[in-house]
């Protein structure tokens, strides 16, 4: 990006598209580029943080494991703490649950009882919105402690998968689109 | 932390411990407090900014999942990319492997192999260093690829188990030691 500073950066050239991964039928879309670039990384990351400073966000919460990826930056540019939610045996400690579909499969997912204090503006990230069954997931966890969730924050939002249903009651960003 | 502007944070306050967590036998250290605190989290990763800024890191690689959550926000904040080295049937496209014994079970990780550029003054970054054999496989992935690892990174230390040995050609820095 040397010498075009000025230029708005194409985030779409920084994601890479895998057919039939991890099983047959589904196109990946993969952040690596995007993550291995430091400045768009970083631009990424600063479009999340407009989003959140609008909304007041006072704790981030994201799920195993590239939800930290995206999460993790945005906690540490706004100085408020980051609780990742996460799989089976974990988390040590007093958790909560909350099942969910995935795109393929099914899992749950588990967060500290304590991660989030009843009323705190929670933004919930994840790289990726396909059918949304792990960003509901999350968002039930937080608001089964209290949680005020919102937003919500991704990089890539799949349409096709109409993840967007599952999360419409609640403030949207998504950096790209297919 | 209000009105102790000027106090030094006592980050051992922010670790909680867990007998037999996630087998009998282990002391689990967990930095789930440390991360849910905005001023404590962003004062952990500046310490391991610091060190990184003095090494001139171009890049950051971080084993799933917890290496992700320390090596993100150093990566944002230095304006480098980051590149997780994750578990089996996780990363698209052309990877390289390197197996390790854990402080309890055996796995492998991987890295792309367009992570690393040859030459590249690479920081890798975990949570926690117990017996180094994470730690140890990711240094191997990053050499692989011709990466220079200028530093090893973490929040813990459990000196016990001496992965310090495993480590010992490399600049370290731990923000706590048990």
């Amino acid at each position: 990006m040397k010498g075009r500073k000025n230029m708005p950066i194409d985030f779409s050239k920084y994601i890479a598209s895998y057919p039939d991964f991890p099983e047959p039928g589904i196109l990946f879309r993969d952040i690596s580029p995007l993550l291995e670039n430091g400045e768009v990384y970083r631009a990424a990351t600063d479009k999340i943080v407009d989003f959140a400073k609008e909304r007041n966000v006072q704790m981030i919460v994201g799920p195993e494991a590239r939800g930290f990826i995206v999460g993790c930056p945005v906690a540490y540019k706004l100085g408020v703490g980051f609780s990742p939610a996460r799989k089976k045996n974990k988390l040590p400690g007093e958790t909560i649950e909350e099942s969910y579909g995935l795109e393929y499969g099914k899992s749950s997912l588990y967060l500290r009882t304590n991660a989030v204090k009843p009323g705190q503006r929670v933004l919930v990230t994840d790289d990726l919105l396909a059918t949304g069954g792990t960003i509901d997931a999350t968002i039930r966890l937080v608001e089964k402690l209290g949680g005020i969730v919102v937003g919500t924050a991704f990089l890539i939002e799949l349409s096709d998968l109409k993840g967007r249903e599952k999360v419409k009651d609640y403030d949207f960003f998504t950096l790209l689109k297919y």
